[in-house]
């Protein structure tokens, strides 16, 4: 069980979350808690550091931004002693959660069981571990990158193959779409690891992607629900393997991502190669490029396009001048376009079911939105659209897609 | 060099600590900062252990308390590397720091250097230590007790045979007596070990008497200055053997605790082992029993008084009624004066000087104060007076005893 920032906000809020657990341990499970710091601490902290050291070392930096974790395992443990059931914290170092030395982004390399094991043997119930955190070879402490707390839990459901693993959050599951922009959308009882690595990454931001990879791999069995509703068996959404899901929508839900902007270099002399002169330079300059579209090229020159991050455009800009200036590429003219964004729809029934993209253009061109740029995955199709028809985009294709209606 | 709470209660007040580290590394020296949490967080954590938990589990408190001192440390760090001087932080565990299973109070079983040396040897110049932290032999998280920075400080210093050993904090040394009651106190340059000892103890908190402790056991030259004055050799007070004292006031201080009951057993029952049956159950009660008077025996019966913090009146008085039904001691009365405090007068002078206690009653008769108790050691002489004289003994004392002069 995982347990968010918002989560654990307050005393009283630790306290209903202890709760939940004394409902886990009362049906004879032990528990392996995850908690995060309470909401606002990490920033605080990250702040401080920022403020402190501009170009920080990322040591002290995770020495200092762990420390939310610490708190909340402590407090966490103590409200369930006070409940009568045996608990304990563990610091990342304690367990110890074993991590490459890549401070501020570590990756989890071995949660060795026995010392969580011993205690369970012992009458323990309930482990309680600070999330986000473990520690290098060099016995230095590391954190795991934001929202790192859903990728310690899944990682610990892994090691102790336990039989769940819980996400508790501010919302009560993942939905069809965000419900700010349709009310039509509708919370899924199940979701595809696939779909919700996609969805994740493309701005739904419900679980951080490494713990849906993580659980892929582990096959661990996730839910996210929200730690404000009423427990019950069918709360949240479970994100499973995709044979687990017996009747499917084609279409699992629409995302979106606003903050999105287009980038077209006008007639570029095409050439072998100039694909990699174009992008080698991005890539180093840290821009990242997520959509790229090449046109036919006529009389020995093309119009290359790619999409990017809004605050990545003057990065990007300076990279391709540079290049141009260098030589390596040749072009007429570079146009922005940062009033853009991007709508995706995805579902693993694609693999099956030819047609989904017209169905989409179909859609969008009843709504008299022109599409800008498309990419396709074998389980997604994105779009590129002037910024002011997004909503419009999302609430027509939601309804196209028929998302409101369960499929089962 | 320790900072305190008050000296890194802000990241502009860390920049200040660390500027006077940066001094220190300048003259060529390795140094070895400790630090406390920034002032008011400690508390805060205290507050949250005890509202979880009002009967709290030690071990979680430790892991809960001590991580204030963890975010000063890396920003220490962080602040000292922006400055480019070599520095990195070391929680308790990674020295490791190793202590005793008292967990709230843990006591100091072993530094080992290697950790520390190994990184000035490659070219650290600052090792910044959260203070207050250690590791049990169980692997986890305890703490030193409130102040256990202090003790943090002399440990480390014993432990890398420091040339010195400088306490930052808000005060810029130790006075003759509280400047408050008088304008005369005057601060002292050296004040010897036992002295010290005799001051913190009673009333006069600038050290943590564990700290003052260690440090005449391993002989740590100790030095209290305020982090707000401008550094220079005369600043603070040294704390050091009376031999390095070469001109001395045969009284080095007055000092004064507010908070202090008496009680009288009136017409005790005068027998072999009275006083034993009268302290075992005080002393099982949890009741820090100080001074301890006994009258002369008229036929059979005794006075028997002592005193003790206010605050512990209610529990002494169960205890000593409890006692008394259970038939082990027997007294005709028992009288508590909760409007009493006591004021000492402190100095190894004293070893040599005979006529010090005279000195010091006649200058009370002199203002008319009644003494109601009195207790001597080797060099303190303690008396329990009216409250509402208190500052008046401080005054006259401090005059008597010529305080205002530095005898050098």
């Amino acid at each position: 069980m995982k347990f968010g920032g918002t989560s654990v906000a307050t005393l009283d809020r630790i306290r209903r979350a202890a709760k939940r657990v004394g409902v886990e341990v009362a049906k004879g499970y032990e528990v392996i808690v995850i908690v995060s710091a309470m909401s606002g601490k990490t920033n605080e902290l990250v702040n401080w550091v920022g403020e402190t050291s501009p170009l920080y070392d990322a040591r002290e930096y995770d020495a200092v931004v762990s420390s939310g974790e610490n708190v909340t395992a402590g407090l966490m443990a103590l409200t369930l002693q006070e409940m009568d059931i045996p608990a304990r914290s563990w610091q990342g170092w304690q367990v110890p959660l074993k991590t490459t030395s890549a401070h501020g982004a570590a990756r989890i390399e071995e949660i060795p069981t026995d010392n969580l094991d011993a205690k369970f043997a012992e009458g323990m119930k309930v482990a309680v571990i600070a999330g986000f955190q473990g520690v290098s070879p060099e016995g230095r402490i590391t954190t795991l990158g934001r929202g790192g707390s859903d990728t310690s839990a899944v990682a610990f459901a892994a090691a102790f193959k336990a039989e769940r693993c819980d996400i508790y959050t501010d919302v009560d599951g993942v939905y069809t779409t965000d419900p700010r922009i349709t009310s039509k959308a509708r919370k899924l009882d199940k979701i595809a690891f696939e779909e919700m690595l996609e969805l994740a990454s493309l701005g739904a931001k419900v679980l951080q992607t490494r713990s849906v990879e993580l659980a892929m791999r582990y096959k661990v069995k996730l839910r996210v629900l929200s730690s404000f509703e009423e427990p019950s068996d069918t709360a949240g959404t479970l994100v499973c393997d995709e044979e687990e899901i017996m009747e499917k929508n084609v279409v699992a839900g629409v995302a979106y991502s606003r903050d999105e902007a287009k980038m077209t270099l006008v007639s570029v002399a095409d050439r072998p190669g100039i694909a990699a002169a174009i992008f080698g330079p991005l890539s180093e300059a840290g821009v990242n490029v997520d959509m790229i579209v090449q046109n036919i090229s006529e009389e020995g020159r093309t119009d290359m396009t790619f999409s990017c991050p809004t605050d990545q455009v003057a990065r990007a800009e300076k990279a391709i001048m540079e290049a141009k200036e260098q030589g390596g590429i040749n072009f007429h003219d570079l146009v922005a376009d940062t009033d853009v964004a991007k709508v995706s729809v995805v579902g693993i029934g694609m693999r099956s079911h030819a047609g989904v993209a017209a169905q989409m253009f179909q859609s969008l061109r009843d709504e008299g939105i022109n599409i800008k740029v498309i990419t396709t995955s074998e389980i997604k199709i994105s779009v590129l659209i002037d910024r002011k028809y997004m909503e419009l985009a999302v609430q027509a294709l939601h309804d196209t897609f028929g998302l409101e209606r369960s499929s089962s």
